[in-house]
């Protein structure tokens, strides 16, 4: 990597400020990093128009206003070349402009410039006040252990589909996994309140499956329904989960907004929140989109598709994402990561090696394809995970 | 491009129904075309593993329900080479996973595949029965026209800015546009509820400017103020600016989210709403994205970046855009295309050729950037759109 230009200069507006008083600025400024194709010559103009973009978005020369020209303009603090074309470029945005409100962060972080293909938004540093004021997950590693009693190993999971069964049907496999003791049974992503398996009917159904063997097991397993529509169709939902004693639901942040997911988590600290990553496909680096933001926001845990399943992501970004989801963060809880996306048994302990234990494992597909055999498959899958407990126990905080 | 192989084949399921009931099937089929990057041998896999990801999301033959085999599981109906080693897919979904919202629509559509950096999402015919249960713009182009008493020409809008000034200064502003004979002011959409200048501060100063200056010119400048926060901030704001005798606000259906958007639209009929791309820079084509579900979802106008400007859409991307905001569309009214971004005075004539005059043009900075002189900038402005009134129609469904 080429040197890493440090731009700022005193008197410079926003980064000059740093020199005046640490503490205060440190606060109140978004370090936003982006990585930028561009030529060489022309990555100076790019990241100044970027610096604009997201903060006046206006020619410069033509405010005139002393707090908007000190405070607000974005400035470029540092410029570095990644690789051949490729320039992290830092940027400090004023907190002000956020006004604590999730939907406008990402509008500041990336709005306009997500318009621009040749732009990434790779990492932002958040002034601490904020990332506290978010405050992250209400219940995250050690909430979602506890909710199943596994305190010293990986936890479990699987998913009801294909959507199009009805309700009985989908039950009819909860209760299978639920024979096989595994932790977490989620809905697919693609269950919504459809007329072929109604959110309420759904939920009815499936608690009442694992109801029945909780009393023959003594294993509660935990049911997480996947929230769909507005965000009064969620408040619904959850309404109806809660009746049913669900205590854990999923969302998806990326469709129904960062403000109105934080909404949710604000209005719900009894329930913990797994977050789905369907159309999470744009161009923010997955550490911080999945490890970072949805975690600030309360997630307490977070999906996401783990390298060498159905999508691309690589071994680097799982291992980044799962250690900024789980890492020290201005006291934020940790949340779990749950690589998957395409898992099968057989890279469970590959996994294990790889993640460590403080991370759940989800397995859909490859225990539904066992077919009259799911209850035998997950009980495999369990007992695997459970023999690895005594394992290196470094990431635990809980 | 190759010829297009349609692989429909009587009795395949999804696809295989349309030689049976025409007009059912096609009212209950969602046809998707996703642009995937691929070579020609593994084509066909991609294109089946992405009917499977966007619909069941499990092994297709551990699927023994005879209704999803044969109604839920997706179809790849065709397959084209668009261009070497670029392939246009065809996949047919059912229309019953949609259950009529708008966010769990986008989950269908592109959801997990978002994922998928080599995967773009071209464009979808929609059953006509769920486009008109989403209803589209309540008042369209017309609507937006009748607000200002424009039914021949084209629209004029500028925007207040930068973020950062107090709400008296913002004011001011948005007066001197009023004196210039602007139709539309909008929000920066960086505004939010900012505390250098509250969304309804910022509101009643703006509206009592405009007010003063209608008192006096008689005319009736429309403030478009932007949206931010929660569903419920949101609804809030709705209700501090129709106090405030506004009928006309701005929304970013990516950052709240399609179905909150749409909820939004429901709950206000009275209110015109612009939607703003900020976050669209997904891999969605931006004429499905902009000029087919925004304006389905509501949106009267939609604001996007000229080619030419400070973004990279196309000419042919923006003339496509702003052919479907306005083509004939089961019934729906047009919205307004709304070319942005770097705009300024010199490109008025092209882009009325470019357009046609059922158009809204925008430009922010560069009249902003006459300072003293933004009122006769303003006049300008306008004088050169009003003396392209009487050019062709053709686009007019006003």
């Amino acid at each position: 990597m080429a040197p890493r230009r440090d731009l700022r200069a005193p008197g410079a507006g926003l980064s000059g400020t740093l020199t005046g008083s640490l503490l205060a600025f440190v606060r109140s400024i978004l370090n936003v990093t982006y990585h930028v194709r561009s030529d060489a010559r022309s990555i100076d103009e790019r990241a100044r128009a970027i610096a604009v973009e997201q903060s006046v978005e206006m020619p410069v020369a033509a405010i005139t206003d002393d707090y908007v020209r000190r405070e607000i303009i974005g400035r470029v603090t540092a410029i570095a070349e990644v690789s051949s074309g490729l320039f992290a470029v830092e940027i400090a945005l004023a907190g002000a402009t956020v006004a604590h409100d999730a939907g406008q962060l990402i509008n500041m972080l990336f709005g306009n410039t997500s318009l621009h293909a040749d732009v990434l938004l790779a990492d932002v540093e958040l002034p601490p006040d904020l990332v506290t004021s978010f405050a992250g997950p209400r219940h995250g590693l050690s909430g979602v252990r506890q909710r199943v009693g596994a305190q010293k190993r990986a936890l479990t999971c699987s998913a009801l589909k294909p959507q199009g069964l009805p309700a009985a049907k989908l039950a009819e496999l909860a209760r299978r996994f639920a024979e096989g003791g595994i932790d977490y049974i989620k809905d697919d992503h693609g269950l919504a309140d459809q007329a072929f398996s109604p959110f309420a009917a759904r939920v009815d159904a499936i608690a009442a499956a694992l109801a029945d063997v909780a009393r023959q097991s003594g294993h509660a397993v935990r049911y997480v329904p996947s929230l769909s529509g507005d965000l009064d169709d969620m408040r619904n939902q959850i309404a109806v989960a809660r009746e049913a004693g669900i205590d854990t639901v999923m969302a998806a942040p990326m469709i129904m907004g960062f403000a109105n997911f934080h909404r949710l988590v604000r209005e719900n600290p009894d329930i913990a929140f797994f977050a789905h990553p369907t159309m999470a496909g744009t161009a923010i680096a997955p550490p911080l989109l999945l490890g970072k933001l949805f975690r600030m926001l309360g997630a307490d845990a977070v999906i996401f598709p783990n390298h060498g399943g159905r999508f691309g992501y690589s071994r680097e970004t799982c291992s980044h994402l799962a250690t900024t989801a789980r890492a020290d963060w201005h006291g934020l809880r940790p949340s779990v990561p749950v690589p998957a996306g395409g898992m099968t048994r057989d890279r469970v302990g590959e996994m294990l090696d790889f993640y460590g234990v403080d991370i759940m494992l989800l397995i859909g597909g490859a225990l539904l394809e066992a077919g009259e055999r799911l209850a035998e498959a997950t009980q495999a899958f369990v007992a695997q995970v459970r023999s690895c407990h005594v394992q290196e126990q470094g990431h635990d905080r809980s």
